[in-house]
């Protein structure tokens, strides 16, 4: 009956079928960028797919490709595609040819590419709508084009092709959105110019996939058996993995600025993630909620550094780049086409948890999973051959939202048999129970409840339907994206210069690719063979630390990764050591922004620092209360106390704060603390002093032009500061001096100058603190980036 | 050319060969319980291949069989055992069948009842000696007699067996030693009485199996392996097993006062746990490096509580008992023939590490093995289907030290080969290089390295060439043997009267006896199955806490174990409501012994609680310095605080120590303290305070006929302690009673009467402080246990 008012509708109107009826109002849908890839291979679809479902919805629609192609040949290739648009298998043939033929009646191309294009393409909606009598609901504008030209087609749009108040406006924005914060902050704010947050869907297509779309409802709806042990004392691990077969041949204009880390890990496996790791709010569908928990769990990621990630590139990359691009024969691209990062949270829940990022071109399979692997807290009394009996507490306990692909090539959700029976919602997905003898991460399928979609759906339908609905909880909010970016960017600054492991393709890769974790950081697990060594690699490991000297004493030299890395290894050297031959460790420690790094990096790779017999005391503090966010220890606490494990009475923070005021002099402070140290400190000599220097000189909380600290006996002093909290304490220099080792760090372009300065003066200690710094009897090591260094 | 002249002397001497030629003097052999199971089975064995061994090392030997028999029919027993003696079959059999004969000839019955019998013994003796012309070198007595009979038994052989001057003594004494610490001490203190420490060889005879025996020299010949990895950052488990097939039948007597854990875990597992877990000394044939590693070992194991351990029975256990022992068909028995008990160290090394130790009786194979299981801390790139083809770092990282039998049925070691080749003594160990489709621990046997020994030695043979050589190595010392039963004999305390699940036995088990791990405890996975369930087990379970009322106030009551994992919760449920509301938790602890099970309680189970949102207060304190062992606060720190991770900031030890003099009142610690609670605790009113109850009736540290901090305002005092140290600080009762809530501990018999007393008294705190406790508007839960309640 419906067929045949639509059919109807069809010869009545002509060229434009059933609009009249649209009580809701009409829809204009315009997709720029029409005749590119992802139009042809999904976008289309796509809209066709939204037709199909909501063509008696009460809307009408419009659809309008647009591209910079002139008319004619423009609409050619459109309609090119369009014919080739496919029926989902669950629509009836006849009703979807029937209704194909009205989409593409209801479809138009338009070359979009001057300011009047656009006043065309408003006025001829505008019309239109006025011929066919026909109230306005809104307009969807589609960029699925390069992100350079978003903001001249964001003005255009913005300046002509607004709808009339009442009716809505959201345009929807393609990845890449930005390649790194800057560029997207940049890119955030022009358009901001333009749209409003909430007319901007800033689309991630893998929140279309069904297997990740349904992490969070999943844990929901599964919080009586998850909220025991969604946490790290059950979880082993975590891996979230996009392999793919194909390569980037044909596409290396783009890729070779983008790399897998950006085209994949920065979007796609992030949302993953944020689902897995993020604190469940109250209510899972209230979009605003679940963006605040999913910003704090961004908080709670630790940075990533240099060594979080392995790098790999595809050999034939190299060639295809010289030749799309017209590189020269010896142009080496540093782009990588594999990555594995080890990510880690700091959250109460997750902390120590391993979360494993993968994803590349030219592998063994195509594959894409979110792999939750529990610990096997299970003894079973039974030998290995009666256990596989049942349903054995011994074997692994893993829940996996499979994304497609693979051996399964279907999404699913599959839960161990041994964990328990997800509650999962019957409309949208079924239990699996047939026979097989796939075996899944190391199990057979038998072993899991298994769980399919009961409608497989397309990501990108699935995007679109809920651009349509204005679910603005499925797209990726600004604040989101940039916290994603803000996470990435310093790994991707970090790893510019580094080497990448080539890798034949395929199945050939063998294990070259397999990685390991080590103290929190990954490498590869087989070494690189020879012949596949990149020939032209001349990257900075061959100059990674430089061994010098600076001031007659030794100078250490590297990028500021590797420099505190190395520091970090020599401070856990020297500590262990001493306790070896003196059962503790005084060691002394500067505050500053310099050794915040150092004291994250101390917190979360060594673990065989002898923190049990480690005492800490401070070079310098500032006269504020201890918990007040400028005091040195503070930051200390804040950054590495809180994840070690020092003794209580081993710490020992400066007095700054007695009887309620600070650093007044008469409550003697100083001399309190001097005391300490002469009834802890072997000959009050700290076993390391850590020291850093600023761009005037100073070292501790010694200033320039001022005599306080720098002569008599080794003791400790108050001081002046130029720059606010002006009043301090710190060590004096002799104290300092007395020291058995004396490590000076020196980090930036910011102290390049001091730097050069003091390599170049004596010893004025009045003019320069830091030229003052001389151990009488210990050993002095300078700790100077390049950057500082070289400027 | 050397059995000619062995055949020659034979003829020469008549009946006793081979002592002519004795240049390193002669060894007499006399084993104590002749006739017995363990001499029949292998200690017969044992001495004919110490002979076989040893015949031509220039010592000579005579072996004299004793018992409470009577001469004629012992003798006929005794040679009906050795007439079975076997040859080994690396021997050949003329010279095996000579030998044999000699050792017959060597060997003599003796019957040893009275104090004659022991003279008449050392009479003989002495007369084959002078008679010989031979020196003596020494003689060796093995105990293989129930250990009641020890004391009389060394009574004897001290005072008319000992050999002269210049030759030495060696007892061996088998297990059980003792079956508890008390009674242990007490058997070493009689023992003691006799013989000198390095006269005892105690038998473990585990020590003997060569798997077991290979750990330490496993440990020290791979350490360049071993030492990066064996640590709680890469050892995922360990399990230390030995499962029987056979029950008890026909051994009831004897195992229904031991049962499982004293006959194997106590020693024999143990002994493995400790080779695995102690660190190796520089040189591990040193015996007493050796043993103080062990020692040290034993002191970090944390103590075991009831729900450490799972304990099991197999069903036709009872009815064996009744039969064997001639009890009543009521009778119940509580020894158990299973259990699983999980260990853990607290040392740097092992930290969080779970070790599990499990044993018994009935089950379905007999198998003994050590398994070292390693963290999987690769992720492989490659598909599960192409990984195998290599040894992949995916796949599972163990060494296994297999004791025997199982489906190896050989001993042996194991290590996976993505580990590392190992490092193996040649003479003693060859590698296994042939094909086997077994399947060991989940893996294939190639995908390890399999080592075997060269030639099997059974453990007894091995033990008593240990005993020959002196190798006091290859015993338990006095120490060590003390040591373990401190350590289980709390567990057994505490689970004498726990209940017991029972099996069928055999593989009709399944999985009734899998057990796992949930915070530190371990619980059966399955639930028992009711036609299981012991129907006369009316156990403390059913009263497990009673709910009632003290002085008006609820009162909790149970077995002090129960009483404090209830309070332990009590208090984290409190934390984490406080903190979700208030955003903090603010905590006034006491000092005193009863807490420290708190304490541990606390930092070992309860992982939720929100210690980052926790100040730590105390209620009284000692004036001694805070690192002082009488600290409050020290016991405090090194039984929670260093466990778990309270913010530096939200520590409050007491100032009793200011200008490093102690609680001296113009230094004004209390009003310091004060003020401090003024600053940080809303309204002075801490969200719990946890009292203790003295058995004069203190509380806090406000004792009794003083009015110091009795009443007033809220403020804390300086108070006199009748007993060291004298000087106290504490809260005040007002500033007691301020708290939103009040927990009272009262623990042990020690305590009843006061607790009686407490129960009739009404408000009066100048005689009894504790009295006084009364919140004006917060609660008040007294927790005493039923000891201090039933006295």
């Amino acid at each position: 009956k419906m067929l045949r008012r639509v059919l109807c509708t069809v010869l009545f109107m002509g060229a434009l079928p059933s609009l009249a009826e649209a009580s809701q109002g009409h829809i204009s849908v315009v997709l720029l960028g029409a005749t590119g890839d992802l139009a042809k291979k999904y976008l289309w679809q796509g809209l066709f797919q939204l037709y199909l479902d909501q063509v008696s919805s009460g809307h009408s629609f419009t659809f309008h490709g647009a591209a910079l192609k002139a008319l004619e040949p423009g609409q050619r290739l459109m309609f090119d595609v369009l014919k080739k648009l496919s029926c989902p298998p669950d629509e009836s043939p006849n009703r979807c040819a029937v209704l194909k033929d009205q989409f593409l009646k209801l479809s138009q191309y338009h070359q979009l590419k001057t300011a009047e294009n656009y006043t065309m393409l408003n006025r001829e909606i505008e019309t239109l709508l006025r011929q066919e009598g026909l109230k306005e609901a809104g307009r969807i504008f589609y960029f699925s084009v390069p992100p350079f030209a978003y903001t001249e087609i964001a003005r255009h749009i913005n300046s002509s092709c607004r709808p009339p108040p009442g009716a809505w406006l959201r345009v929807v924005l393609e990845k890449p959105f930005g390649h790194d914060l800057q560029s997207a902050q940049q890119l955030a704010a022009e358009l901001t110019g333009f749209f409003r947050e909430e007319e901007m869907y800033r689309v991630d297509h893998y929140l279309g996939k069904q297997a990740v779309a349904h992490i969070l409802p999943f844990r929901d709806q599964n919080r009586q058996f998850l909220d025991p042990i969604w946490n790290r004392h059950h979880v082993e691990r975590v891996e979230v993995v996009l392999k793919e077969t194909v390569d980037a041949k044909g596409r290396t204009s783009f890729y070779e600025q983008y790399g897998v880390i950006r085209d994949m890990l920065q979007n796609h496996l992030t949302e993953a993630l944020m689902f897995l790791t993020m604190e469940l709010p109250a209510n899972v569908s209230r979009a605003e909620e679940v963006l605040q928990c999913k910003l704090q769990a961004f908080q709670a990621l630790w940075g990533l550094e240099k060594n979080s990630a392995v790098l790999g590139q595809y050999q034939a990359y190299a060639s295809q780049v010289q030749e799309e691009l017209q590189k020269a024969p010896d142009y080496i691209s540093t782009t990588p086409t594999f990555a594995g990062v080890l990510v880690h949270s700091g959250s109460l829940r997750w902390e120590g948890v391993p979360f494993l990022l993968t994803s590349g071109k030219a592998l063994d399979e195509r594959v894409g999973y979110v792999r939750v692997l529990f610990r096997n807290r299970a003894y079973c009394t039974q030998s290995e051959t009666l256990r596989d009996a049942g349903h054995s507490q011994c074997k692994a306990k893993q829940i996996v939202f499979y994304i497609g692909h693979g051996a399964l090539n279907t999404p699913a959700v599959l839960v161990s048999r041994n964990l328990f029976r997800p509650v999962m919602p019957q409309g949208s997905w079924r239990e699996e129970v047939g026979q097989s003898d796939l075996s899944i991460f190391g199990q057979p399928l038998s072993d899991y409840y298994v769980y399919v979609p009961v409608k497989e759906r397309d990501a990108y339908s699935v995007l679109i339907s809920n651009i349509y609905h204005g679910r603005k909880d499925f797209f990726i909010t600004i604040e989101n994206l940039l916290s994603s970016w803000a996470f990435w960017t310093p790994l991707l600054n970090s790893i510019s210069n580094q080497p990448l492991r080539l890798y034949p393709g395929g199945v050939e890769n063998q294990h070259l690719l397999d990685f390991e974790m080590v103290s929190g950081e990954v490498a590869f697990t087989v070494a690189e063979p020879l012949e596949l060594l990149n020939p032209n690699r001349l990257m900075p490991t061959d100059f990674r630390t430089i061994q010098s000297k600076f001031r007659q004493s030794p100078l250490v030299s590297a990028w500021s990764e590797d420099l505190i890395s190395q520091l970090a290894s020599d401070m856990e050297k020297a500590a262990s050591r001493t306790v070896a031959r003196s059962g503790q460790f005084h060691l002394a420690l500067s505050g500053g922004s310099s050794p915040v790094v150092l004291f994250q990096r101390l917190a979360r790779h060594h673990y065989a620092f002898p923190w049990k017999h480690t005492h800490i005391w401070l070079v310098d503090e500032r006269c504020v209360p201890l918990t007040d966010t400028e005091s040195n220890f503070f930051s200390l606490h804040n950054h590495l106390l809180q994840s070690v494990r020092v003794p209580y009475f081993n710490v020992h923070p400066m007095p700054v704060h007695l009887n309620q005021r600070l650093c007044v002099e008469e409550d003697r402070g100083t001399e309190l603390y001097a005391k300490e140290i002469m009834a802890l400190v072997a000959n009050a000599s700290f076993d390391l002093v850590l020291l850093g220097v600023g761009t005037d000189g100073h070292t501790a909380s010694l200033f320039p032009h001022s005599e306080d600290g720098l002569e008599g006996a080794p003791t400790v002093v108050l001081t002046e500061s130029p720059v606010k909290p002006h009043q301090r304490m710190s060590l004096s220099l002799p104290l300092i001096n007395r020291a058995r080792r004396v490590f000076v760090l020196v980090l930036g372009k910011g102290k390049h100058d001091i730097t050069t300065l003091l390599s170049r003066v004596g010893h004025e200690p009045r003019k320069w603190p830091a030229s003052g710094v001389s151990p009488s009897s210990g050993q002095l090591v300078w700790y100077v980036d390049y950057e500082a260094l070289l400027g």
